[in-house]
């Protein structure tokens, strides 16, 4: 009831505030056999780790990763797996600012509001921080279904403000600091950034993805449909304002003789769709798209509200990431994974003895 | 784990394919003690049911509903509410021809994959004949909502094809066949989808939705964040194929000093963030909006394979809406009420006693 | 959160009251591809429904089932399937006078005060009639365990009052009115039935069940354990007021020397644990048992108070089982088989791909 | 889906084994406000931990309890509450002599043939170690219910082989080594648990519980009733294979006469129910008993197979309870306190404005 966990089979419990002892969560049911170590989760980490380059805030976190559980001679055993994140750079003292108002755009009022009391340091729960669970948890997903199912993930900057990323280089997206596949965007990403940070001003993203290897199968209709999940746990990402699969909003315009997507026996000969039929996977790739807003986190002044209903000006001086779309990247992965690994599973507990009259098509 | 379920606290439970004996739904967890009779629930399905215009599909449904169990003496008891629609125009033999084969953009593939066997009859399970189970379960949450909390909830179609809705009457929504609040361009769809009907093709549209008289407090982060349930919600709905809050896309070109709501004593200044902040809503309006894809169902040719992996020409002959956006827009409020239901009984059961420090901030 | 639902993979729903317009259910979740019609819920339907002697209520109740989903040219879907069962003897005058007052042992005191409200006709949604819902599909879940898996499932009346069933003869348990394994007990228990109902009294019960044909694994630590949902899913038949399984409370004067089943190369020595083991079923025979309280609802009266907290005189006249045990046993069937379903699919979606090391030890 | 978590809106998941690097969980939903520091959970803690006299294994762990998050200025904030208690006391070289053996009685089989791989030192996740978790959780859950709702629960050694505690002085219960309620009875299991610990042997128990204080409508009918979820927790405490309500199976040999609790205005006459009517509380005393196995882990020689089938004589010689009943009492109370506190709280979610209409009746 209270919402901190996510998926059925699959299922991914968090906790930790943002200046509290830790972070961590629980992985229960994640299937026994396969091979873990920390390095594995590690990895993912660092990409979304803030401090990694000019672009991002610059609180210093470790974001070291300890396998407490779950986990024996280098195998998953099929019981929980407890992770656990160390805070280690708080500063809470410079908080003490804002213990009393509320910033415009963040979640402080509505906090406060809804418990009756609220830990004001660095947002406290509601600070992306909480996120490295996410991605921590989504790293032992994309393993199994890396390995096990060939099915891989991956999601880029694919707009900053006006830039767009017009060129797609794969290899591109690891090499610069925004996940962007255009080299020439992330240069003009870079140099926008820079100018932003100087008027302490911040900027919205579009994040884009794509799963290939894809299963045919995932999804439960009616509710529990791949893209309602899907949609449901990016939606659930800090900052996500919109979400979308296949063509999008562009459907709204479009016909059906143009959208829908004719098959061959060589496979499907578009996909508008996205990758899902009916809330069932197809077996084509997964298109899908997300909107995140600027940060609030801004040193511009607003106006905004102490906690008696007094006026005040608010100018937010912490750490902050001027885009949070950059690091919005790998947590994007991250709930792709949660959603897809979960949905593997739930299919097998009901369909594991159903015979597909036919050989998938080609994606 | 199989999907059929929505909600915790009020959950709703549906079954029921387009050609079976019927379809249904249980609403278990509706308070007690809320006056409910059959008319209630008739109101919001004859808004969806087919036939209603020449616009939509000619398929003709009573869509009586039966109450089964859960009221006594005109009142809800608390205990499971059973909801029963006969299903009486089927008109099976009209399916026979697409029994073998997959129509492009339809489910029958990835249901057929997926569950090894398929009931044919006008798309079964996906059809969007089940959608009317929602709308009668949400006409019940609907009525809570409106009685007990002041809540209105209020979808309507804002754009089909290239036609917007530029001008808001909102008395306007229930007077053209369109649920448009702008009678001019109600009269332009009107003539677009004459001309569509001809042609023998489909649109997408746009659906917007506002709900007013907010609570503070609902929505259960991280993973539950009200929006997060509502892009669930919506993107379950047939054919939805994108959900946005408040700005949606556009935030991707904001900056922060732009996008983020300030607040003063009288309340919040702007609404960029649509009545949601870090997953709680904030007091102010809800806004929505969700793209729907035109229906695959159209008389033009389309190349397809059949169960064999043979190649075959499609033409949907049944009888089908050329915009089901439009029949979209009473499952939009449905959905929305059973998601706001179901958070306002998740919202007290955690929070009953707590204090908020401040009276809500007027919307 | 309301709980008329029970299972996660193989999920039943219910709903109905004793004197509503009907009963029913939904099974979410039934793997596709079985063979199914209304007949084969029917035959178990007829094992529960009253006035099948003198010894049971004389309510009638034709407790005829219609498949309303989920099935389709005789097999399941995979879709939800929709039960319904129509109540047709209703006598709703009966129960006029008792609507103000709460009979001892009943659920009337206990659902007005959560509530506010109680369909006071029949016990309302209390009544036993709603366990017919369970046997129905219960009726599905055996079907594929049987059939597919090769588990069996038996409950029999092992004690009625003093009288003990000592002998154990599977074939009579089938041909008596009591599911009573034992001819000469089952004599004496008609016998002593036809003295209880003059007396208009009623007495308690213990039912015993075995199954066999268990699989090796099922189970879901450390909360759900095979033999937790279980007690859950007896306990929760109405007038049941403890569960044991394998030797139940005579462990407690057992010596760990005694107790532990020892295993051999062609297989387990003793069944003290009664097939599970740490909470996962071990492939050895499960052995429970339930005692079942005396019905409430007898002709000598009894002390009570009425809806104003006045002192009043209660004297059940309605048609009333005497024994209640009796048509509880095959509702002790259908619990197990709707949990053991269940857990069948809860551990393939998570281990379908581990590999067993040993072939499981012979039963 | 994965079994490690309890309860819907005090939601409690658990993870770790008995010799990995810690145990803990996480407490998602508990209401805001309260106050809440270590040592609250400590002393309850303290008092199932290992080593507290010699009738208990000689393991010693601190099980000192770290709050990770969710309490802020020593309340909570209803946000996840993570708890972590590292293990300290491992030696897992004692357990390499068991590695590939099963020993009788306990799970190492049975974790085997379902995961296909077990982490074998210690008992693994199937060690009462994991127990302390739930002592941890329900130290909070406890808390709430008796500083909020003035509820009380208490649970005793009543029997221990055959030392029945005869006498009951609530007083007593705290200052012996076995939470037993008679002096004299003590005295007696002292001396009898000395003989067993020389013969190497291990002996049953009764823990029986009272719940005072209780609210009138908790539960959830039809199936998640209080009495069945009490004992889907209570039969989920390692070793427990019988749980009774009220009677027990008493109610067997009992007449409708007799167990029916008649109400007067000045409350009930007498509490056979055990405190649940209808699956809801009434406000009476909850009164329970379960029964608890010996442990299998003995010094004498039991006969087994090894993970390759073939016969082996095992001799458990770690450290162990010879009466694992003992350190269950605090384990039953823990779990008394989740349910009682996740079905006060769902209560609350759906019949938050439900009007009683009478005074509840007195206990």
């Amino acid at each position: 009831m209270a919402g901190s966990s996510i998926g059925e089979c699959f299922r991914v419990s968090t906790f930790g505030e943002s200046h509290g002892a830790g972070i961590g969560c629980i992985v229960d049911g994640c299937p026994p056999g396969l091979t873990l170590d920390a390095t594995d989760i590690q990895g993912e980490l660092d990409r979304r780790r803030p401090g990694q380059s000019r672009h991002t805030t610059q609180r210093r976190e470790a974001d070291q990763v300890e396998i407490l559980s779950g986990v024996f001679e280098g195998l998953t055993t099929g019981t929980p797996i407890g992770l656990l994140i160390r805070n280690t750079d708080q500063r809470s003292k410079d908080y003490d600012k804002i213990k009393e108002l509320f910033r415009p755009g963040h979640a402080d009022y509505t906090y406060l509001q809804k418990y009756g009391i609220r830990d004001y340091r660095g947002g406290g729960r509601s600070s992306a921080r909480e996120t490295a669970t996410r991605v921590a948890a989504g790293a032992i997903a994309r393993k199994y279904l890396r390995e096990r199912l060939g099915v891989n993930i991956q999601a880029w900057m694919a707009q900053m403000g006006d830039i767009r990323a017009d060129d797609f280089d794969a290899a591109e997206i690891a090499r610069n600091d925004f996940f962007c596949p255009d080299a020439l965007a992330a240069a003009r990403m870079a140099e926008f950034l820079d100018t932003l940070r100087k008027e302490g001003d911040s900027i919205g993203a579009r994040v884009d993805a794509r799963v290939t290897g894809m299963p045919v199968g995932l999804g439960e209709p009616v509710f529990d449909r791949l893209e309602a999940d899907i949609a449901k746990a990016l939606m659930g990402i800090n900052a996500v304002k919109a979400v979308a699969v296949g063509d999008g909003f562009a459907v709204v315009q479009q016909r059906g003789s143009q959208h829908g997507d004719s098959l061959a026996p060589q496979g499907f000969l578009s996909n508008h769709a996205g990758g899902v039929l009916g809330g069932i996977s197809s077996g084509q790739d997964l298109i899908l798209s997300v909107a995140i807003k600027p940060t609030s986190s801004i040193r511009i002044p607003r106006w905004s509200i102490d906690v008696h209903g007094r006026p005040v000006e608010v100018v937010t001086t912490g750490r902050h990431d001027p885009c949070v779309g950059i690091r919005a990247v790998p947590i994007v992965e991250a709930m792709l994974a949660l959603v897809l690994m979960d949905h593997w599973m739930r299919q097998r507990a009901q369909n594991a003895d159903a015979q597909a009259p036919l050989t998938p098509i080609p994606a």
